[in-house]
């Protein structure tokens, strides 16, 4: 099994080489991974100006390593369209320092390259634990290499775009593992701001999230202390709403029909 | 009516400023755009440093501007939490020059700006010229007025958030409105690479889209010349995946309880 | 007489487009100037990466501007390289908001603009107002106006690169014009940091400068109410220091011929 | 004796942790350098944002290392301001893989490194290997504790600024020391230049620089196979031209006093 392995926190990260000690045995492992620290940058590709790439000693037997100067969609599109001579098996993003839980996972850096997998018709997992420190690595290890495991079995549905959440606990306080649907958050950036004497400045920080917690959702499991696994997809179509818009539409048409020339 | 205005080509984009022009009439407008082009940041938010904003002087009187050294993100963030004392009625962004259908939704900095309204509960328009040269923006700029209008006139459903795509016509050519899903793309970034004599270089492209081209897409639309209308939502969740994942999770969690210590 | 224009406050800055406004008349000017703020960038350049360049609205009438998404010195090395056939005639720097006096014109960008002027043998210029706000372009407008016939009336010696300040005073307040060599500060840049829950930031500044106010030196003509021209070169030898060193060289050597293999 | 070393290769070159290792018997050794390769940066601080610092598993017992997310010149600012309580005894800029001679220390990251440590009346050295690959650091790393152990012993002058540069050469092939000037250059960066279909780039890289080759220059040393050590200062006032811009002042006060108001 060939595995692509990359992250948001950057190469320096523990988890990522957790991830890679994991991955190890079930074949051939190749770390991709920013540079530097990339959290909050979401799918976002670096398109005005190259990126460079750098071999980088790995922490981890048998493993090829390469820093990118980018983001871990550069890392991914870089490492299945050139490093590689053929599509990987399978593309891991993380072990993540930190939740990527509901509609976060569209700023998630984690997801974000996990999603360059997923667009190439790989398997890819995105995996996170929820704490921002005390990490407990082990538990997520573990659960990557049995995903992984099934993924080279073909034992899993594809095309296929798993979430997957950790609370960090160790692996006998773990409550189970739930399938779950994405929660939904209140959003509310804080920004700070200040000035040099010449220009001002604004500093975005995340706030502490306010999450409905719903029973089914990633959330709700987190929470209660269990493995949350959520399948994505990419069609951010609002489905339910397309019959409501249909007066809009028309409305529109009728707004286009009588414009002046 | 008090309008958000801001984009992914940047302030000198003359797309920008021809939605100003035609939201202007409809009461303030405030731009607030990246000083630089910002193709495929997606979601991208700026959360390691600082961000500079800087007043601008804008082509379309009456209007307020601002530029930021970031992301659309950060722009909408930081105009809604702190440049206005109250939230906007409506956040527009664009208008782009360029298509953004299908999955391309995810990494378009367009559609990454207008997300940040939808995060905070207002309504959102992310709004796209399907051409890369000779942009023919007057369609674009009635629609969006009309759009601009029915949001101010509350007959839209709510919470809202629309990508709207225009063929490059005038619009005596266009032929209809319609409201559609998002179509789906092969994806094959291409990237160029090289060396200075110390280090590789890695140059990524967006390569010409393979569109499955399929009734009631937006791609579908635009190739039939019609304006297209996609809601969105930020649930990502493959919910048609969670029945067929439960052996999985069962499958996990036997493999956690049988783990060595 | 042709000009090649740029500054480290970035394009929009006026003082820029005083000084196109000054030197229009002698010939014609080409304004390549950084899209943001430069200060302390020095003589830096890009190398690692391509360095964008945007045609520019110019704000004076005749005047051809281009702005480049780098350093000033990016600027003169891809106008004198690229965008102008044969080299120009002299190339300025500034109207810089700000003083460039003393040591440090070594960590100015409005320097490291000209410097690449002088490194190809075209007279330079590096024009700076010392002040932060309420700035009064007229005089260094006209001082500028005045080098720049000299320089075209070949009276000036060559090689030539000059390092012009002036106080902020209207034009019947200036004391003279002095002929300078650069003073002396004592340096301490304030670093102020702190924390972002994950990682430490530190955010420099450049601290209130004390100077030597010695006759003689610019420092000391700008306080005396005079414009400082000081004639820079790029010789960075101590050459006082060089018979002291003889010594040093000696051990040296007997250093390396005893090392053990 | 405490020594702070940087470079502008970036934390993970060799030549850094051979400098380390050859520092390391003398003292207390703490690394702080650049996270990426920053060769051309000259003296360049980054002042309008704030710089990241992460502790770094030094390569060599009992140093201390950070990275920084920005230059030579903030590395050495961040370290001496913050994160050491009282000034390093000696300042180390390398051992920088590739020549820093002539006028290029004005352009060098290297020198730039140094010379915070100079402006701050700290003993510094900037120490480079004149070869591009096959790198044979054995001399250079002699050749700097040699220095640093004289000027631990206080038997150099002070305040004392460094350049150093040897020919990759092994030990037995080194025949002499050279106290020099810097050398002469005849400049030509190369721009390549292209196009992305919607916006122009410009890639500028160094030439092979043409240099004068004059006995008692650093170039003249390093081509007969010697270690050249100059010393450097920052007064870059062309002394020579003082006498010869006496008329052009007297010209200039002139076209001042008659200038319309």
């Amino acid at each position: 099994m060939r595995i692509l392995l990359t992250n948001d926190d950057g190469i320096h990260a523990p988890g990522l080489w957790e991830a890679a000690r994991a991955l190890r045995p079930l074949g051939r492992v190749m770390v991709c991974a920013p540079d530097r620290e990339q959290s909050g940058v979401g799918a976002s590709m670096t398109l005005q100006i190259p990126v460079r790439v750098t071999p980088f000693p790995a922490q981890v037997e048998g493993v090829e390593a390469y820093t990118v100067e980018g983001t871990p969609a550069d890392a991914v599109i870089i490492a299945t369209e050139v490093l590689w001579d053929s599509p990987p098996d399978l593309v891991v993003s993380g072990i993540n320092q930190g939740a990527n839980l509901g509609e976060d996972v569209l700023l998630s850096g984690t997801v974000g390259g996990a999603l360059q997998g997923w667009f190439r018709g790989i398997p890819s997992i995105a995996i996170s634990l929820c704490t921002l420190n005390n990490f407990i690595f082990g538990p997520s290890a573990l659960v990557l290499r049995l995903l992984a495991q099934q993924i080279g079995e073909g034992s899993l549905p594809r095309p296929l775009l798993l979430n997957v959440n950790l609370p960090n606990l160790p692996l006998e306080k773990l409550e189970g593992v739930e399938v779950t649907r994405l929660g939904r958050r209140s959003y509310a950036e804080v920004v700070r701001h200040g000035d040099d004497g010449r220009r001002k400045w604004y500093w975005i920080a995340r706030s502490r999230p306010v999450w409905e917690v719903v029973e089914g959702t990633d959330v709700w499991a987190v929470r209660h202390h269990r493995v949350s696994i959520t399948p994505l997809t990419t069609d951010l179509t609002a489905h339910p709403l397309l019959p409501a818009l249909e007066g809009v539409a028309k409305a529109l048409a009728e707004g286009i029909r009588v414009a002046p020339d």
